[in-house]
């Protein structure tokens, strides 16, 4: 049996922090043409979530288009959780996109019902935070905080360190991803992961280690602690993701 | 690229060290047939190498009749490199079986050619493993000198010296299996791995985390310093074992 959060959060029928990690698939596509493409692929490729990566969008900050789509996406596939994320520029995300674009797409898609996670970086700081959790109170839409490093991977306090502060800030959920350099590293992030996950047993986590070499910890993270594990459907969005065919095989063997 | 012994060895064609570890299944029949049903199965379930357990054998202790066994699954399974196995019943071995007639057998085995490869027991101590080294030296037999705890798993440390011991009595390969009890000890068996895969870079290793638990070090062990993993071809010999057809699905993720 891995270890569950006291908490999970049920979305749209799947649970996050249930008996398996939860699969999801990033869109990462840019113009309404390539994103309802891949929109369109999801009932195939079937996840458990999807996470739809705003930052990569050619009209983000045109709140009305971009909501539209959001929403026309949320009709394309139908009852599956959906985490909106538009990706801070100096994390990962494709785009340099305005905090107040950002924040208040994430509003008026929360408001609008059309999706059922909002991530938004501990880089923001704690008084930032607070306001984007007022602000999405109303809706009882879950907050994921999440951090990145694409660089390198901290020791594994450091990394209880962050994920810590992301709870201690009011995250629904806390996500830590980081870049490995050596097989040392990946099992530190495993390890950081479970020491959070004993530390703090009510919060569900989202935890990997990036890269070719981090792979194994996408396949193995829910015995850890983490939640949900992201995977490939039609394109990455971060090294290392697995075909979500393949990873599901993986996991079947693990989580049987 | 998972870290590899810089002094793989190579048996009929395989390379316990290569670039992905070694699938082996453990061959549990006690009875003639039972052998000879198991071995003739071998061919379509395709493992890297077999485990002969000979403690299981009726017949083990009467040399001539186990050593004409031998030779014949030798025939059946044909060029697949062979474990001989004769597992001291204090350490989950099937029957208590008389040390001179296991290491009678061994030597036998090894001076016909039959196996590829022979365990013994780190219990032993230095000066009986000293004797079957010498023993095995004419026919360049190697030897895997192994440790294993059903009940717990040790400290990283102590399975560190454990396997360190076994490499300075001389062991041509180091083997470690123990129980975990929590998640914190399947990290730890495979960070121990690791660890001794870093000091002593010249040995091919063999570790393992076992149980429901610990089945993900059997996937993963390779990425951190294990060159072979047991699977079930009829039967599992210990807890945990996944079946090949799954197990190699996994391996073709991480080992791509």
């Amino acid at each position: 049996m891995r270890p569950q959060p006291k908490k999970p959060i049920t979305a749209r029928g799947k649970v996050l922090g249930g008996p398996a990690p939860l699969v999801c698939v990033p869109l990462v596509g840019k113009t309404k043409e390539e994103i309802r493409t891949e929109a369109r692929n999801i009932p195939a490729i079937a996840p458990d979530a999807i996470e739809l990566r705003v930052d990569a969008w050619d009209f983000v900050e045109e709140t009305r288009k971009a909501l539209s789509m959001i929403g026309e996406v949320r009709t394309i596939v139908g009852e599956l959780p959906v985490i909106l994320t538009c990706r801070g520029h100096w994390e990962g995300g494709v785009k340099k996109v305005a905090d107040e674009k950002k924040f208040l797409l994430y509003k008026e898609a929360a408001e609008a019902g059309f999706v059922d996670f909002i991530d938004m970086e501990l880089a923001y700081g704690d008084g930032k935070i607070r306001e984007i959790l007022a602000m999405l109170e109303p809706t009882s839409t879950p907050l994921i905080i999440s951090c990145h490093d694409f660089e390198k991977t901290p020791s594994k306090e450091m990394i209880f360190s962050l994920l810590g502060a992301e709870i201690r800030a009011g995250a629904h959920v806390a996500k830590f991803a980081a870049m490995p350099r050596s097989e040392e590293d990946v099992l530190s992030l495993l390890s950081a992961t479970l020491m959070v996950r004993r530390q703090y047993p009510d919060i569900p986590l989202i935890t990997m280690s990036m890269g070719e070499s981090g792979a194994m910890s996408r396949i193995t993270g829910g015995l850890f602690g983490s939640d949900l594990t992201f995977a490939v459907g039609s394109k990455a969005s971060a090294p290392g993701q697995i075909p979500v065919a393949a990873l599901r095989q993986c996991l079947s063997v693990i989580f049987s």
